[in-house]
């Protein structure tokens, strides 16, 4: 099944926090739902996170007793405002809600039509997810030979998206094509998506996946043990990526050691009308730190920073593969110039 | 206390595995007790380990009933292979085992005498040990400047020598200067000694330290938070510094970066007459990447990697403070061509 599916007026997710140990779904009924659900990260991946918020405002929609168009806008506004003030960092999620605001806004009609609209958008853009996802998935396999290693951060996959994954959909569609590759994750503290989730994608798929911890990554590229890095993103700015925290430092040693560092990301994530300056790198709560499976590991009150984002500046990026191709930080600039004219 | 103590037959330590949680200490009696300790880290740190290794060859000494000398040389000797084999890696292991073993051998007498001379060798050491410390201290605290933060990996402290520390003998040095420094330490999985030892020693001294997961350096490098870096050793060869897993990324974001980048080691910790291709870096076991605090965080059969420490070159590193001063790479480098000499 897709990792997000609507049903019957009734949103239906994996619950990513139970993840390897248990899947279990999460049946939300209503906007608010999906708003928490973002924000403890039981909803999680940039793409995920934009279908999830079209999903919710869905929700709002179908099951508003509203019958004015104009009563109906102003429930959808407020769901509009509560998801966007879930997670600040990831395009997607303010790409999601303002396409979906305006198509009910250019959809005429009564409330029933502007829902069913908002209902019908939403789903539509479920489904685009997962054509773009494999359009980069065609796009970057390319990029990959066989018996190529190719270490990932985080979890860019089918977890992180609606089906497929963006840069585990280039892994995906570079095995699918024959090429006997293997994937070297790493865990992603402070949350552990790497260990819980794409090791978990990779397993369930049969491709070989090794996990390190994130301070290994230096070792491995010493060792000429990766030959690519493919990592998704959660925004893309002009002159920089934002992607979870980590990517930077790999970013950093992949340029250091003449390894290829690949972005994989639908156009969704991109946002060219702003700048590294411009972007506001989500800090979320001490505990994630100082506690592992809400056991303590550090002295109380112990002081931390947790920001859950860093910023990859552009000439540390190979390539930016996205469902319309592969982009070098060149041609984003051009696009970037084009989209601000 | 001192972290490691010798009191009437009996070698005392703290058991570093149950910190911050609780201080609990190991009484031990006999070298298997003190190998064992140091191949569960319940002992840990190079500095530590070398001490801790005299002390344990000290325990055979002191309760052998041997009368000839022969006979005492024979035990010493299997308690020196045992230490020698719990870890790999740590120079000041091997460098402590054949200084305790070369004492013996210089001492003439009946097996009484020698042992005697093994204990008092193994007393001494651990007293230069905290002079090597304090003058490592003095030596790179004028490194430091006044608002200063300095960043540090893993733990070189007291709890990885016997006193003071090696790293964060310089913060202690600076800070007893009256510097008003700040430390970053990152958490340093997968054994989480930043979390766990370092944050718990400044805390302990008053020092602000501030813990970061171990991906978080690309970021705090970035917004211009780190003014210098110190981390300990555990081999320093002709042409690199062998320290805990994750120190070479952080030594490439500093000079990415324009971060001084600082070892503090004793000279126990030189191994100048080999270089980076003879360094045997410890693999140890899957369950520490697999597992958090006894809880298992990724799927069944993950396949892992697990090296225990990582090669930093020294065109990384801005210099060594060790008990003798500062020293360049290319000075550690005439001091190499010199022992091969």
């Amino acid at each position: 099944m897709r990792t997000i599916e609507w049903k019957d007026g009734t949103v239906i997710t994996v619950d990513q926090t139970k993840l390897p140990g248990e899947m279990s779904f999460l049946k939300m009924k209503d906007c608010r739902q999906v708003a928490s659900a973002i924000k403890n990260m039981r909803i999680r991946g940039a793409p995920l996170i934009g279908v999830a918020a079209a999903y919710g405002l869905a929700l709002t929609a179908h099951h508003s007793k509203a019958v004015e168009k104009r009563e109906l806008m102003k429930r959808i506004e407020q769901s509009a405002e509560i998801l966007r003030k879930t997670r600040p960092t990831a395009a997607n999620l303010f790409w999601a809600v303002d396409r979906v605001v305006k198509r009910a806004l250019e959809t005429l009609g009564s409330a029933k039509t502007v829902a069913k609209a908002i209902v019908d958008e939403a789903q539509r853009m479920a489904d685009e997810d997962v054509q773009a996802n494999r359009k980069i998935g065609g796009h970057g396999a390319k990029l990959i030979d066989d018996g190529d290693t190719v270490l990932t951060h985080c979890n860019a996959g089918r977890l992180a998206t609606v089906d497929y994954g963006t840069a585990l959909g280039v892994v995906r569609a570079a095995w699918e094509q024959g090429k006997q590759i293997r994937v070297i994750a790493t865990e992603t503290r402070p949350k552990l998506q790497g260990a819980r989730l794409t090791a978990y994608e990779l397993k369930r798929d049969g491709i070989q996946v090794t996990l390190i911890t994130d301070g290994m990554v230096g070792y491995v590229m010493s060792k000429r043990l990766v030959n690519k890095v493919v990592v998704g993103a959660d925004r893309i700015v002009q002159d920089a990526v934002v992607n979870k925290i980590g990517t930077y430092p790999i970013a950093v040693l992949a340029h250091e050691h003449g390894v290829p560092f690949y972005v994989a990301a639908p156009t969704s994530t991109f946002d060219l009308t702003h700048s590294s300056r411009d972007v506001i790198v989500e800090e979320r709560s001490p505990e994630e730190v100082t506690h592992f499976c809400s056991q303590r590991i550090a002295p109380r009150e112990t002081k931390v920073l947790n920001p859950a984002f860093d910023v990859t500046p552009m000439k540390y990026v190979t390539a930016i593969i996205c469902e319309t191709g592969v982009l070098s930080p060149t041609e984003l600039k051009g696009l970037a110039t084009f989209e601000r004219a």
